[in-house]
């Protein structure tokens, strides 16, 4: 390994660690019980000729490579190959352009998704894609596929990477896709990169599309007396055509410790609290404040009828700390001592059949399951406490056999990585598993790319 | 081949067709110039086992399998093998369901365009997927990644195709994706299917995702003194946040053309129509009949700023029939003795040079080029007039190479099928092209879907 060092060095001079002189940080990601491991060598690329001379060498050497955005993951795709280089994407961090005419940013992967958002709201556009991290790299989120809370209006990663540059783990730098929306013109390369969990190829840049940045939003936390309730609302509201920004569920017990641990006032009375089991977050946005409350007006009276017990207005501040509340949860699942967390996604019409699915596995293994979720797009994100791993890894398999048996999938934006890969590779159609796998040796014959993600 | 024949009859019996009891729609799509070829067998499937059993047999006997849908195509994709088996669609013509909870459809890959809008409009949702051809199948749509004029404001095919049923050349059936917006579980195979040209699988089974079906429509049509300003205005009516759905442009001589063609009276003063040397088509839409009015107004503002020669609202009827004529500006093309067509995409900042360039191509080359296209997302649409087939290929060559050197792409929605093969072998990466073949070969081993499709 040390000739693999000594030749990282010649292709990025003095930006490549090895042995003790690599952080903590590259060992892992924020994947909950995941094990630390330290990888033979971390280099730290500056543009894509450099990623790929790397990919060259590990070919040839037979080593394994793993890309590491923020590592911020919550699959643990980007944890390394004891043996293997760690790809560090962190000085690969420049905005390229933001253009105005065709609607896009050009970014380098270690682009933070904080970087994006001022770098478009500076010319009135906006990436509207915002998983709860906003410290998480382009890179990774393209990887991933990330989503989060506006995907119910504008989709997810996917739906705005309209072209890549990557680097092939057979050494060629290619582009796909371009600065348009559309295209016919051979298979599409770009979507199958996007979510790949750094399986496929290294992304070098990104053609990402904007959108016009809407001047105004307005939030309603919205509680009800039950969960189900809640999963009958959703799909009225989002059939209305008022076109929802956000459409979150928080059920009571994610309510609690969320507003606790982050000191949120809502203004919710006493009375009201008792009785609501579930809440809906509904932020809407428009360019004319005039049209927006008349949508908030319009929604509130939508959700009264469908059964809701009152309907609070947020002001702008409370609004946004209890969306960040909310993105926070996550951390505030491990802080009350989370053993691992899911993020199952399901058609709309299955959340309240899986609820009570929940409740049942949850009991039937003295397991405490608590949540909140993406409800406008069927994906539940579950924080499940147990301790004793077998009964931990059977309650995730009932979880997801239960998702899946109802038309849904293992994960709706975290990813497979290595913490979901046993259910994967147990509970998919091993015929889609056997043609993923062509596909993965059709880009990487030789295995080098992030082994151990996705299949054995 | 007679056994093939007998051994289709076990599988789809009494519905195999053999030698001269194949029609001649069979023989050809709607390509320009493009040789009518008779397959060895037609047989119409009526479901997803019936489909994995022929092309079991045809990978067992090395036999070609091309699909089927209405034959509508432009890029000679559905042109069979002569030793082949062309298995049409029009059996499985089913909506399987409109699911007003999960906004989706189900359908069978031979339902039409026309058929889906009549079961969604009953029902207040809309597949806003509308590719000018609503004969077409949506499983040749899904193959295809059809556009459409509409793609400015929902986006084209691949953002609707959530999920499908496919049955792979190995034999498989497989089901991708779901009744849900987004997943990050193993590989995207629902995006590699969609516009793949029926060479990877064939599809038995999609769900696509509506939208609410909005209660208002407006037309403005809009005269410019020359294209380039036409290129100009476009992206700032994107950048507006009016999300425009349709956002056309049309030539003077293809609207000369097809105003005359279709009997089109659209109330332009003759001093007006004199100066015009390109027009642009904005239709909005909304829920609100005062919001549209308001809209509609803004936009006029906006587009007379812009350097518009004036703005004339067009009554329902008239805007209709605009629309049609304007889908059907193939078949004027075809009707006024057009040679071929082409739907290059660019990104909307190339379109004022790629015009010059057009110029350029079309005098150096004594070739009549004029057209139209969606503007909004780059998609020029160019009607090539020239008899004698070198000079053509050459002018298509450059017209492509020059879409490609400002950063575009052969086709944005018709696809390259037999048609454009060529070009695309000569233009494009030769490292993507081979990592396109090595994706083929994982999905068709023995190269039985569709050969001579894409690749040689
Ligand atoms: C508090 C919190 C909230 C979160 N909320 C959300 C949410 O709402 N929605 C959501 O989707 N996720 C969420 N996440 C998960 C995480 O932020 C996303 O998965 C994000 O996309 C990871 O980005 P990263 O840069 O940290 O990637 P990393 O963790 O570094 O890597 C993720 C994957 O991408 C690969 N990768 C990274 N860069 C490249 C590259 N250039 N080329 C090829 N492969 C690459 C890695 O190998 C790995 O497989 C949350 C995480 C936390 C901690
Ligand atoms: C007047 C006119 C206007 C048009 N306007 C547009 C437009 O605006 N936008 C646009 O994108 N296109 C347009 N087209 C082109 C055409 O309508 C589209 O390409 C359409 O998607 C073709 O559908 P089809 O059912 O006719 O498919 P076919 O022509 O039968 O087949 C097209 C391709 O799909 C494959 N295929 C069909 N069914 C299946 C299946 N079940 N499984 C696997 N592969 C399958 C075929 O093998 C072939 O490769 C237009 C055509 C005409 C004639």
């Amino acid at each position: 390994m040390a000739d693999i060092g000594a030749r990282l060095e010649e292709i990025c001079a003095g930006r490549v660690l090895s042995g003790d002189a690599i952080g903590d940080d590259y060992t892992h990601d924020e994947t909950l019980g995941g094990e630390p491991v330290r990888p033979a060598h971390v280099v730290l690329p500056e543009d894509a000729d450099e990623v790929a001379a790397i990919l060259k060498l590990a070919a040839e050497t037979g080593t394994p490579v793993t890309a590491r955005g923020s590592g911020s993951g919550l699959s643990g795709s980007a944890v390394p190959h004891p043996d293997g280089i760690l790809v560090s994407f962190e000085r690969m961090n420049k905005i390229l352009e933001i253009d105005t005419v065709n609607h896009v940013a050009v970014v380098q992967p270690g682009v933070t998704l904080t970087e994006l958002e001022e770098a478009t709201a500076a010319v009135g556009f906006v990436y509207p894609v915002y998983p709860g991290e906003l410290s998480a790299s382009l890179g990774g989120n393209v990887n991933t596929n990330a989503g989060g809370m506006r995907a119910i209006k504008y989709g997810v990663t996917r739906h705005h990477v309209l072209g890549l540059q990557a680097a092939l783990p057979t050494g060629e730098v290619i582009r796909t896709g371009g600065r348009f929306v559309k295209a016919s013109t051979g298979y599409d390369l770009t979507q199958l990169i996007v979510g790949s969990e750094g399986t496929l190829a290294l992304v070098t840049e990104a053609v990402l599309k904007l959108q016009p940045r809407l001047a105004h939003q307005a939030t309603i936390l919205v509680p009800f007396p039950d969960l189900a309730s809640v999963m009958t609302a959703v799909p009225k509201v989002v059939g209305s055509g008022l076109g929802p920004l956000i459409l979150e569920y928080i059920d009571a017990l994610t309510m609690g410790a969320i507003t606790y641990t982050h000191d949120l006032q809502l203004g919710i009375p006493d009375e009201i609290k008792e009785k609501a089991q579930a809440f809906l977050v509904v932020m809407l946005e428009n360019n004319s404040a005039g049209r927006l409350d008349e949508d908030i007006e319009t929604a509130g009276e939508l959700l009264t009828e469908l059964g809701a017990l009152d309907v609070y207005s947020l002001p702008g501040g409370a609004a946004r700390k209890l969306v960040e509340a909310r993105e926070n949860a996550f951390y505030t699942a491990k802080g009350v001592g989370a053993d691992d967390i899911i993020d199952t996604v399901l058609p709309r019409s299955s959340l309240p059949e899986f609820f009570t699915r929940v409740l049942e596995i949850a009991q039937g293994n003295q397991t405490l399951v608590i949540g909140c979720g993406h409800a406008g797009d069927g994906n539940v994100h579950l924080a499940v406490f147990q301790k004793d791993p077998e009964v931990r890894h059977r309650v995730l398999h009932e979880l997801f056999a239960s998702g899946m048996a109802l038309g849904g999938a293992i994960s709706g934006e975290h990813g497979i990585g290595r913490g979901k890969k046993r259910h994967f590779l147990e509970l998919e159609d091993p015929g889609k598993i056997e043609l993923m796998r062509r596909i993965k040796q059709a880009f990487d014959p030789q295995g080098i790319l992030n082994p151990g993600v996705l299949f054995d």
